[in-house]
């Protein structure tokens, strides 16, 4: 993926044909981001909660809120711009193909996710998606988010509380609790919830924050076919 | 997939037709396992070490050593089955399809995972592995192996050590530590490794044992294409 910054439009500068290709050539990428944002469901609005302190003046959205600009470009947040009580969130809708999507990655093919008529007989009734895949959403928050590129993953601990099922809306909440200014280490609470505000999977996430400051336009997730 | 057994063969019931069609389709058969096996790198070896006792007489196997079996059964280890000490483990070489996978279940996709260029600016100089894919190495041990089927997964904790290049050849081994037998628990000491023996992962699983024997046959792992 190209790292130069978008082409400027300049109009005094260019013909009314140079005008019309650039216009359409930005319509078709429009309506592939479309299209590729809702085939892997990634929300319009991936937003980072601002610390609990006096709120900004109107309009004024600080640089590091808005990292998804409408260039596609995506920022990190480094160690000395967290601060206790920052927060980011990442929803998603599980569908049948994340589990058998989760399934193939991780080669676990239990039946219990994969297997409905197995699935039936379980104290689920139906089949459930793999505790380790709402893992993989709090991962997504740190790489993407916060703190975003440049982060190192120290560790994790996990409690899967409930399952995740076909249909639910699983949020994963990241949300700063430590900061070691000697070692530039960020400590994170991770909650995981369904559309009903059951708390799925709660943990706490430790990274090694990254120290400057990283901006560059946001990879789309990969396109996959299951069989 | 079907639950029924393979059908048995019969000769002095069966037409040399029947015979050399029947003997076809296995062939077929095999070739198609044998191809999905390399496609999603199976290994032909997935084994479960007995714990450290006096060795059982030689060729004698025990049921639970050899889950996979040539018609493809698997069977999972419930409670009273397990044993301190008792191990079963699951390698895999990454390849970088198995990243882009990640990226898509997952939906992180930091450039030190997916951009070449960005990545050779990392003190990594590589594209590295998402550290929660080694997670789900573990789960898969769990949800295929030990215990297996109808295990209910717990907690996990995960302290990430080192990188997983694309190369390289991860192996998660989990061992029994503990057993609790009011509650049924198993604690898991789960250890993942690269191939020169360096821990990239290590950790514990919590995990309620199935009580019930379960045999099936084993779910292939899904066939996905990455566009």
């Amino acid at each position: 993926m190209s790292k130069s910054s978008p082409p400027q439009n300049h109009p005094g500068m260019m013909t009314p044909e140079e005008i019309a290709s650039l216009r359409k050539k930005s319509q078709v990428a429009s309506l592939w981001l479309k299209l590729i944002m809702s085939q892997h469901e990634i929300p319009l609005l991936t937003y980072v909660r601002r610390p609990r302190l006096p709120a900004p003046a109107q309009f004024e959205t600080p640089e590091h809120d808005r990292r998804l600009d409408m260039s596609n470009t995506i920022s990190n947040i480094p160690y000395d711009e967290l601060s206790i009580g920052q927060s980011a969130s990442l929803t998603r809708t599980v569908s049948e193909e994340d589990i058998r999507l989760f399934a193939a990655s991780s080669h676990d093919t239990n039946p219990a996710h994969l297997d409905a008529d197995y699935a039936a007989g379980t104290q689920f009734k139906e089949v459930i998606m793999h505790g380790m895949w709402s893992a993989g959403l709090i991962s997504a928050v740190i790489g993407n988010q916060l703190p975003g590129m440049g982060s190192i993953y120290l560790g994790q601990d996990l409690q899967f509380r409930r399952p995740v099922r076909v249909g639910d809306t699983i949020t994963a909440t990241l949300t700063v609790v430590e900061k070691n200014d000697a070692k530039k280490w960020v400590t994170l609470e991770t909650v995981v919830t369904n559309q009903n505000g059951d708390k799925v999977v709660v943990g706490k996430a430790n990274v090694l924050a990254p120290t400057e400051k990283i901006s560059r336009e946001a990879i789309a997730v990969p396109q996959v076919t299951l069989a």
